[in-house]
């Protein structure tokens, strides 16, 4: 049985803090972990602003409530999963994920959560584990699926790695040029067609 | 982070091979899970039948592309998608559940696969792995997932024990009466509301 595991943001939609800083004007929330490996780092940063702004929960909700799928996203994935069973793999935490998450019909996800004091005040954030993407992954393994995976961040190369094969998608040039074991694309297209073959390629 | 694992036949959709049963008037295809704990001995009954009355494949997705949901499967399925992460675990095969998966919004499904010849005949069945519900519940466990798990069946009974919470839905007299640590529930409302308070405990 075959399973396709696809990051998020970047995949099928906007980088949610970058929508975020553009929205509020705030630059330094730009960062995301194209540009900081070190994801703890990243947050710790992302809510040390917030805190500094007095931006709350409901603040970033409602810019993520007008953000949508990225052009073509959701056609590829409902043409995905009639053919091959798709869970989602991000680092994202499951708050901003609902609204975009209903716009993709629903598919399966599997991030992390905030911790969101009685204020709205966004207080903390609990990853689920370390490196989730690539123990989900071997976790399929174990239950005997084939994958391909596709992502375009250093946060997902553990991932690709794990997998029967790996796709960069609409990855930064360091990252290719870091990665050159997996083929890198940057449509839609070009992205089911590299799956289809890696699976035929499996069987 | 939360995740629902449910039975499929029973749970959301009828019985496939009981209404395939019904359909073609062969009463010896009514055997399930329910009746014979044995699932490679009910497989080679069912496929020696198939093959004995000259059945191939495509007779039997006739009939399934003619199943719906059981009555307030879809609505119950999507407002749980809506709350939590759902994973749908079923001994059928996909090439039977593709039509009824359609139906249901394409919720991701761990199940197994049919071998079929050249001439549509069903030449066998590749079982993804023994006990796959039991592994599929203990490898979510490993990710950090809290899991409540659902079923009709003696299938389903290792993966509702190895679950956070494990609850019985329409299940027949048997079953309850062989295992009375799990919940057992009719009606959709009920589930939901057993899902919820069983989550609400293990915060």
């Amino acid at each position: 049985m075959r399973l396709v595991c696809l990051d998020l943001e970047g995949v099928l939609v906007p980088e949610v803090w970058i929508s975020f800083a553009d929205r509020t004007g705030i630059a330094a929330l730009r960062r995301t972990t194209r540009d900081e490996p070190d994801y703890d780092a990243l947050m710790r940063h992302r809510l040390e602003i917030l805190d500094r702004e007095g931006l709350k929960l409901s603040d970033i909700a409602a810019v993520i409530d007008r953000l949508g799928p990225l052009d073509g996203a959701r056609a590829f994935l409902e043409s995905l999963r009639e053919t091959y069973q798709v869970v989602i793999l991000s680092d994202t935490f499951e708050q901003f994920a609902k609204p975009l998450m209903r716009q993709l019909g629903w598919p399966t996800l599997f991030c992390h959560g905030l911790e969101v004091a009685a204020d709205g005040r966004v207080a903390g954030y609990r990853l689920r584990m370390k490196d989730h993407k690539r123990a989900a992954v071997a976790a399929f393994r174990t239950l005997n699926f084939r994958i391909v995976a596709a992502g375009d961040s250093y946060n997902d190369t553990t991932m690709l790695n794990e997998a029967d094969a790996g796709l960069l998608f609409r990855a930064p040039d360091n990252v290719i040029a870091e990665f050159p074991q997996f083929p890198a694309v940057t449509d839609y297209g070009d992205l089911r067609a590299n799956i289809d073959a890696a699976f035929a390629r499996l069987d």
